[in-house]
């Protein structure tokens, strides 16, 4: 029998992105052994039934002692607490990740609670839905997405080659990228967007006497522009207090470049404000 | 035979809208003859060839005489200055209608324009997309989309029936409001969320040296939340122009509430911004 890649994975939180990657996991034969790990018995078991880990337990030491990877993915405290706790069972050389949307203080919190000869690797897999849950999870999430595994001058080499081999065998281009540089990036591309959206869909809360023709209204445009607020909300505040400074850093050009269209509109000054316009079209022709 | 709705409709401009309307009203057999005015006889070909009207020509004035609806479907101030030209000519009880995306500065301006018994009929099919130009046209695009159509108290009562018989044939559902309170609704709906994302869009192009990285971790919420920042800027720009005052209005209200989460982000107030985040949440499933 060929060797699988890990003889047992556990995974920490089997919600959508957790479950996701236990169906990839086990649609690509990568373990021998995939142990779902959480709070929740009941949400446990519709993991085991979903066909995203073999069995289940919510005892965190339990199972540990012999798993070659475990892939943290729960919120990002949780994944922290979790750690906490199953750091003295862990075997040496056992490999820990986490599929986490903020990085720098995650990677240095884990580089305290892990003893050595454990290897933390920090990745996040840019791939999710707006819904949540094992129920929407599928074995081809990954599949064509791009997977951010982050490095340090501590990494682990091995563990490094080990965790983007998983990656790229559930389909994801893996990139690696410092702790500090992925925040930095998804605060613009993914962190910014996101308040945006939240902003957009709150401005029209307080239109309560109009909100029927409102949802008459509503078309594909803002469909789209606010999808994403309806993520989960425990996550988003965890993503904005562990990213804290490069979300307000954005925040403040964004309002930046507000205020110019604002000025442009205000100004009747179509010109410049075509231009703008234009620049958004043929940045965002080079960046999509 | 039965009798058709109109027996001669001129549509001005054939783009994605122009073109597919004319395509819906081919397919439901809803006029005699279709014909399509334009500026560019390039342009106009591709619409015959697409199925798109029956004939074309680029003489404003030429076929318009005996038309019993018009179609504007060009750019806002395009729309306008064709209406100028055509309106010696129409006959009595023409029926003029249009699909821009503003609405109370068009229709008092088109008050003007027009000659007495013309009947003029704003609308606004919600429905389009970030590309343009009758490649992209179908005769499917308004079915099941909603079409609003302003009434004023000088709003002629059969024109105005015609005008809403032509939309639902279409498939579209038809929604009757004010020029006025349709500026108010779709600068929240529509243009606010423009803007924000050509600002998310534009915030990206400050960062060149990190272009190459930006584009590797821009996941699906980038994308869609900025999709429309691909559409046509002269568009855009007019829209900007005649619904200025409810999109100033909009942006305040969008700065205020991006003014309050920057605020909850620095101060750490993981309660109050787990709240705003609910907020969203419950407000866009309620709209959409």
């Amino acid at each position: 029998m060929k060797e699988k890649l890990f003889k047992k994975i556990c995974i920490f939180g089997v919600g959508l992105i957790g479950g996701s990657i236990g169906m990839a996991i086990k649609k690509n034969g990568l373990a021998n052994e995939v142990i779902g790990v959480g709070r929740d018995i009941e949400r446990l078991r519709k993991a085991v039934l979903a066909g995203a880990v073999d069995t289940v337990t919510t005892d965190y030491t339990a199972e540990v002692k012999d798993a070659d990877l475990i892939i943290l993915s729960m919120h990002i405290n949780s994944s922290l607490e979790a750690a906490k706790k199953i750091a003295p069972f862990l075997k040496k050389d056992a490999v820990v990740t986490d599929v986490g949307s903020t990085k720098e203080l995650f990677c240095k919190k884990m580089q305290k609670v892990l003893p050595n000869g454990i290897h933390f690797v920090g990745a996040h897999p840019i791939a999710g839905l707006e819904r949540q849950g094992v129920d929407v999870a599928n074995s081809e999430l990954f599949n064509g997405a791009v997977c951010v595994i982050t490095k340090t001058s501590k990494t682990n080499k091995n563990a490094l080659l080990k965790v983007k081999k998983l990656w790229n065998k559930v389909g994801a281009d893996v990139v690696f990228c410092s702790p500090s540089q992925h925040d930095k990036l998804v605060a613009l591309t993914s962190h910014l967007p996101h308040i945006a959206a939240v902003s957009l869909v709150n401005v029209l809360g307080k239109t309560d006497s109009i909100d029927r023709d409102l949802k008459l209204v509503v078309g594909n445009g803002f469909r789209d522009t606010t999808r994403i607020a309806s993520s989960s909300p425990e996550m988003w505040q965890e993503i904005c207090a562990t990213n804290k400074k490069n979300i307000l850093t954005s925040l403040s050009r964004f309002r930046k470049s507000l205020d110019r269209l604002y000025k442009l509109i205000a100004e009747s000054d179509s010109k410049k404000l075509t231009k703008e316009f234009e620049k958004a079209q043929s940045i965002r022709k080079r960046i999509i």
